[in-house]
């Protein structure tokens, strides 16, 4: 193997954050670490010179959406996903479950797998382990994770349980796949389920780890339960969760919930808000969103936020972005999702810094006091 | 005065073509010259950083569409439109009558100007000669446009006339007006109008040159005309225009026009098409325009134009524009903008240059033979 896919540089004496970094096909990534979120191949608004020139390390591909379009077959033709997108870092894609149970049409799910109709033009789909890592493969992903089957929100325990056991022999197949193959693999993740239950949390990790993965992810977060369950959700897993292999919370979250989580031990990040927000005018500060739509920003010369190193920030002026809203230009959206990916890849790069130094404990504690979050962010959020 | 405004550095020996250089407060223009149209204070979904590198020398502003928002008090304020947009280069602003005539609701047009209600909010608005000066001035432009009347199309002799003489009167108004300002004065061009009719379009460009202007440009075109009209109407008005200043023929057209146009000794021009079009997946090739969403390019993993020096043939496939395209990615009109926008002014780069190395003729009929015009792409001229 020579060099170990995981290593720990540093680890918070106060908290459970840890300092790493992560070795792929396509280069290291230093965690903890953002990955913006490239759904349809494309991170919304922004080209790919735009995320490496933010420093962004990794991107995430949708496997659902890719597979449906334009599929994988065609993406493989192009050389796989990093060349068709002409993203030459790392690149990780979902399993393409999460989607199967938030977007697809007329779902049944057997041991098998899931039939569904997609959402684009209705047409009879199936996905299963196997051919989730198929596809994943024919993307080209360098990391990959495991088909899985994420409960809704809420959920009985006994629901719950009956998920979990799918899940869990559902990973044994995405695991038995990858060992039938030839060749260079990616890293393959595992997905910690099981609701809001301690025992489930605790199980599905232990199970998860007998079976054996590069890296494991908590999923069924970000569902719709109110915060404190889903920080729970990790509590749950993260300390049966081996130290010396990365953690991944899929999904997720505002700003000081990205810290909480990695004050939790998680490493890996992925989130929509960022790019999503952008698209409604909501920029990302210390003190919270602000909606540069509103009439107070007008006559505002400053940037977006004071000292902020982005190109948005940069060049242009809250009262220029104002109007570039308000007239529904697209340069509207492009800065304001540059400053905001860059806000959350900063705010990764800082706490990283304060894990290595041991401020880490200090640094969390004034940014999430001093970030308001306001009731348009969260809502977006479910 | 020092250096003139406006230098010939050569003409073509076969047709009227001229490569010249336009001074301005904000930097030298080289001519024949393509302008970015930036309606809103932005050109449409491409940011002043990236006009820079490809090479645009000069953006162009609306003053109507300015005006009604955010209102030009409020760039004043900013330091006017240049910093307000973050381009430091050169800007003409046009009049804002083209938009009264074309955009505006409850028109009514006395000798002092025009009343109407604007196409936001109905609010009632009154732009004139004077009004249209102040706004321009305010706004900060490089070369501002004389306050005109544009005819529709058909208009018969009698209606072209009295709009000509209203034209003429407002002219000399603009002119008064600035003789009045104190300071460091714009470039003023005044813009010939006359519908289809020569005698009209003589006495335009002769009355004007009384009035004494920077510039002239031709008005009245591009406004449903077949294009033989067109290109009559420049032939109209060109030869009684001064030799040793710039003329600019407004709102058109497809690559071909504008070299056509050139040829009829027109040095600047600016025309929504190349982000108009890229904003419904068609781009510019030598061969034509080709519409990405077409299925044909799917699988296409050529550039959009070989050797095509731009950031998107650089960089991306026909296969995964046409991908974008349809999964409703802005990164695809960003693309496809940034090409077409390559195209039209490396198309003026490559007509200068042929001008001063005296191949101009041989390069307009090679280029013009080779360009097929596509009924869409016409179809958005109007």
């Amino acid at each position: 193997m020579g060099e170990r896919v995981f290593s720990l540089e540093g680890k918070d004496g106060a908290s459970r954050a840890r300092a790493g970094v992560l070795r792929t096909k396509h280069g290291e990534v230093k965690t903890p670490v953002f990955m913006p979120v490239g759904t349809q191949g494309s991170v919304k608004a922004v080209s790919p010179e735009e995320l490496r020139a933010l420093g962004a390390q990794i991107v995430l591909g949708n496997t659902y959406h890719l597979h449906v379009r334009p599929g994988e077959d065609l993406i493989r033709e192009f050389g796989g996903l990093h060349r068709f997108m002409a993203w030459g870092g790392p690149i990780l894609t979902d399993s393409g479950g999460f989607q199967v149970f938030s977007l697809a049409k007329l779902r049944k799910i057997s041991e098998e797998g899931v039939k569904f109709q997609n959402h684009l033009d209705g047409a009879p789909t199936f996905l299963s382990p196997e051919r989730s890592m198929e596809i994943q493969r024919d993307l080209g992903s360098d990391i990959v994770m495991a088909f899985d089957e994420c409960p809704p929100h809420p959920c009985s325990h006994g629901d719950a349980e009956r998920s979990l056991g799918l899940t869990l022999r559902w990973a044994e197949r995405c695991k038995r796949w990858w060992g039938e193959q030839e060749g260079e693999k990616p890293l393959v993740f595992g997905i910690v389920q099981g609701s809001c239950y301690p025992d489930l949390r605790r199980r599905s990790a232990e199970a998860l780890q007998e079976i054996g993965f590069d890296g494991y992810a908590i999923g069924g977060v970000s569902v719709g339960e109110p915060e404190e369950e889903m920080m729970a959700a990790v509590e749950y897993a993260e300390p049966f969760l081996p130290e010396d292999q990365p953690r991944y919370a899929m999904g997720l979250g505002t700003p000081p919930q990205l810290l909480e989580m990695v004050a939790r031990g998680v490493d890996m990040f992925d989130c929509v808000l960022p790019t999503r927000l952008a698209r409604n005018g909501t920029a990302f500060t210390a003190a919270g969103t602000i909606n540069l739509k509103n009439a107070e920003f007008a006559r505002d010369q400053g940037p977006i936020e004071a000292k902020c190193v982005c190109p948005a920030c940069r060049d242009f002026t809250r009262g220029y972005l104002r109007h570039l809203v308000k007239a529904g230009e697209i340069l509207a959206l492009r800065l304001i999702s540059l400053h905001n990916l860059h806000f959350y890849l900063a705010l990764m790069r800082r706490a990283r810094e304060a894990i290595l130094d041991g401020s880490f404990e200090k640094f969390r504690r004034e940014f999430v006091g001093g970030y308001r979050v306001h009731e348009s962010a969260e809502v977006l959020l479910d």
